[in-house]
């Protein structure tokens, strides 16, 4: 296996990140200037002025200039999302659908590994179920969608959208659960959940999202806070490990945990515009819902005993996170793990007497890698130009690009680029006499940019993250765009007068603590736990 | 591989099917017999009676009986399902809930090689959509279920929970669909979807329900066609290969064509009870929704046309088609293919002193079948007796049951039980030998039993469809329960009047007809096709 660098690649030299857009000159100069290059050349077939400026509208504002319509644009042009009809809904296309497959496939083994079955609670639930729990009932409230007509009649008891099944769950489990042989009781549904958001963004906070969300019943406390905590941790490994998100886990201040439980575990991830994202969050709820709906297992005493629970749930809200921790100006930069294209073909030529030899080669390259698990797409379309499809998948946050041209088919080469170093390309040789060379080459990339993109992500976590001792230092780091972390035993009330003051709240008690004496940041009292704070989504 | 036949088993002289509940007295009957045997002994720990008394309500109705109790007893003893608080709802438990991810787990990888690709589409639908298609209104709007209220705000449009997408997909179709390179559009929902049906039953027709929605736009129509047809095609297939129920594929008569489509292929399973159930249905809705929603493109000519459009779905219904194809008097009996446990090992002790050999020869068992993808469980619970694993498994439907006792294990081998053929047992030795013995064995018995089950539903269809010539044979066949078969060129309210007087409807114009020349058994007009007429649910 050879590989030798190319620097800086023809792509970046002539389309600087910046001045990537529109696609309509880009597709000038590209023609105008790569037959120069010996490889990189004019397609047989070119597109039509009226396509072009078709396209020409998938236009991404650089990250660097506004980071939110960034967002939006990426979004929109890498085909992601879209907006519902009804205001704050999202309809989840393919290509952003598909990062949720990813993320379901990876999530669900681990549930069915620890011993979580799937199932399916009705989305309906009699509104006076959600008046059961109270701290419940006053966080959902607000947020609820209510069905008042059913088959065309006024019903008699309003239903709520589950906004969360807590409450179904409970009611359920109290027919199901007997005696302490009935437990623990662990389940999960995939579904979709309604909350009447009144500020939404796609995939971050939308009228209606898709989520899973766990639910389990225990005998013991100590049972249902180790569930908790495992959960979080399955997420926590999940966002390292296959998003490249090197989320902080830890638990919730009181103020800002999850209506109905007792305790709340987060993971909170932190942003390119190094705000923070909640991306996951395991309860343990204690027997707040199981009092409120008498769910009740006799013990091995034939005693009746309140069951102790949880609750866990990771959305499409991740699908976001991954977005925002991993985009450039460029557009989409996806971790190859969850990507669902790890690597697009662009195949080259000028004259049609290359043109077959140029696919087949190309044809031979997907199947090799498509054969060794290689999630692989051959672009040979004849409507675009070379230099537009390199510029739409990088846009598209494909992990790697390979080029063949006639010339690379003659010295049977490929040329291959990662979309996370700009200008940076190696070749690989000899690919027609031995075929596993090209597929150790490009799984080795693949494991390189994921990890790469996780020590990029963790140094830039870190290094806007500020150590704070008091509440000046705190303002003075958020105010500069950081998170704040400091030692912290103060009340709610001083916890709610930071928020107002800066717009930060606490993402959590971080699980990872140093060592030593701590004194509160903003009492002065000694403290057991310093707390993160940051403005987030 | 040995296989010597034991026959009849113990279980089944014990307890002859139609007696088999309930529980605790069989277990008495099972702790008093099962010693002489040699293999079948008490085991080490037995069940309390407190135990034994709460298993006991799991008393299925015999099938002969009443199939409907039987239908509903399956349901709550096996763990199918269970009641929603909110009539007409259902919970799906973990074992149902598994069947239907066989399906899925089958349906997707059909979907996406033949290039659907999935995405996900918000379920709250603006009202004034509903209304833009005539005959879909007109289907649909006794069904509805509407959101009035949102973040404790009345609505100014009220929204409608998705009852099938076409709507809100058309909506979003017009924006995607730019011209015919964008076509065809090919995706795939996996979703809930409420209807608000009066007269309900769990699986078969309940409020919500899950399903998969695909959604079509083509160029042309003989494209839509030719999608309709290969997805009812695929449909066929899976309801064959995977399900083991020969459906019958064909076109719906204009009647009970889809509100909103030009065709509407169907196929129709005969349950046990004889009565017809649509068990998955494929529609070419030509351009009824592109013309009522604007979904145009430019063809190559530049001119712009309405796209043509397919949609298909398949939902949980298939599970209950499932249940009430294949039970027998004792309970649920589940295709191998579809079972989420195929083999249940069930080990055998009296004395201390052999437990720990046999759970250690079970174990291996289990390992050697797991490894090599049979979907296995080991019930070594020492709650209960053998016999009383026995019946729950067997109620439960899994196809294969292996016993390992104390003799067994001496010398070398385990007793084989087919779940459809009852008292007939196999003994394989020399597992410990040449542990792929055992696996090409039990491979072996789980492609009979799939094949025989289909063979078996089979002859219980032909048997029982009559091929009628005229309206008295008709009534003859329809009033003994039984489907007729017969041409028919009549017209719309002939089959309005054959339904107002016999409840029988037509289920389909089968796609296979016989050849030569037909006469109208209502009209003795000349006529095209025979039709199927049958009661349904």
């Amino acid at each position: 296996m050879v590989a030798s660098l190319r620097l800086p690649s023809l792509t970046s030299l002539l389309f600087p990140a910046t001045t990537r857009y529109p696609a309509a000159l880009r597709r000038t100069v590209c023609l105008r200037t790569r037959p120069a290059s010996g490889f990189a050349t004019a397609p047989s077939g070119t597109a039509s002025p009226e396509v072009e400026r078709l396209r020409s509208d998938r236009a991404v504002t650089p990250r660097s200039q506004d980071f939110n319509a960034w967002y939006l644009d990426v979004i929109a042009s890498a085909e992601l999302a879209d907006y519902g009809p009804v205001r704050g809904t999202m309809v989840i296309r393919p290509y952003g659908y598909a990062i949720w497959e990813a993320i379901q496939e990876y999530l669900n083994v681990k549930f069915k590994e620890t011993g979580h079955s799937n199932m399916y609670f009705p989305q309906f639930i009699p509104y006076s179920f959600i008046e059961k729990e109270a701290s419940h009932v006053e966080g959902f409230s607000p947020e609820l969608a209510l069905v008042t007509v059913g088959g065309g009649k006024e019903l008699e008891e309003k239903l709520v959208v589950r906004p969360t099944s807590e409450t179904i769950v409970n009611h359920m489990f109290t027919q199901w659960i007997q005696s302490y042989r009935d437990l623990p009781l662990m389940i999960n549904q995939w579904a979709n959940v309604t909350r009447w958001e009144m500020r939404t963004k796609p995939f971050i906070r939308t009228l209606e999202f898709l989520w899973q969300e766990g639910h389990t019943a225990h005998a013991t406390p100590e049972e249902a806070e180790k569930e908790a905590k495992q959960m979080i941790e399955i997420y926590t490994r999940f966002a390292f490990e296959q998003t490249a998100i090197p989320v902080i886990p830890g638990r919730k201040s009181k103020l800002e945990t999850f209506a109905g439980a007792d305790i709340t575990y987060t993971i909170e991830a932190m942003m390119g515009d190094r705000k923070a994202l909640q991306a996951g969050t395991s309860h343990n709820l204690g027997q707040n819902f199981s009092r409120a709906f008498g769910t009740q297992f006799a013990d091995e005493n034939g005693e009746r005993q309140h069951v102790w629970q949880t609750s866990w749930a990771v959305s499409t809200r991740f699908v976001g996170g991954i977005i925002m921790t991993h985009g450039d100006d460029t557009g989409l930069m996806l971790p190859p793990k969850i990507a669902p294209i790890q690597v697009v073909i662009v195949p080259i030529w000028k004259k049609d007497s290359e043109k077959t030899e140029v696919l087949s080669a190309a044809s031979s390259v997907k199947e090799v890698l498509q054969t060794a698990g290689v999630r692989v797409k051959l672009d040979d379309t004849e409507q675009r130009t070379p230099g537009w499809k390199f510029n739409f998948w990088e846009m598209k946050g494909i992990p790697l690009r390979i080029e063949i041209g006639p010339r690379d088919v003659s010295s049977n080469c490929v040329v291959v680029s990662r979309r996370d170093i700009p200008g940076k390309a190696g070749k690989v040789f000899g690919i027609s006499m031995d075929p596993s060379t090209l597929v150790v080459y490009v799984k080795e990339k693949l494991d390189e940019i994921q990890s790469s993109l996780l020590e990029k992500a963790i140094s830039f976590r870190d290094s806007n993250i500020v150590d704070v001792t008091s509440y000046d230092e705190l303002k003075d780091a958020i105010s500069s765009g950081k998170w704040a972390r400091g030692p912290w035993s103060a009340s709610d009330s001083d916890e709610q007068r930071v928020k107002e003051e800066t717009g930060a709240t606490i993402r959590c008690f971080p699980f990872e603590q140093t060592q030593g004496t701590k004194t509160c940041l903003m009492t002065g009292n000694p403290a057991d736990e310093a707390a993160i704070f940051a403005k987030s989504y």
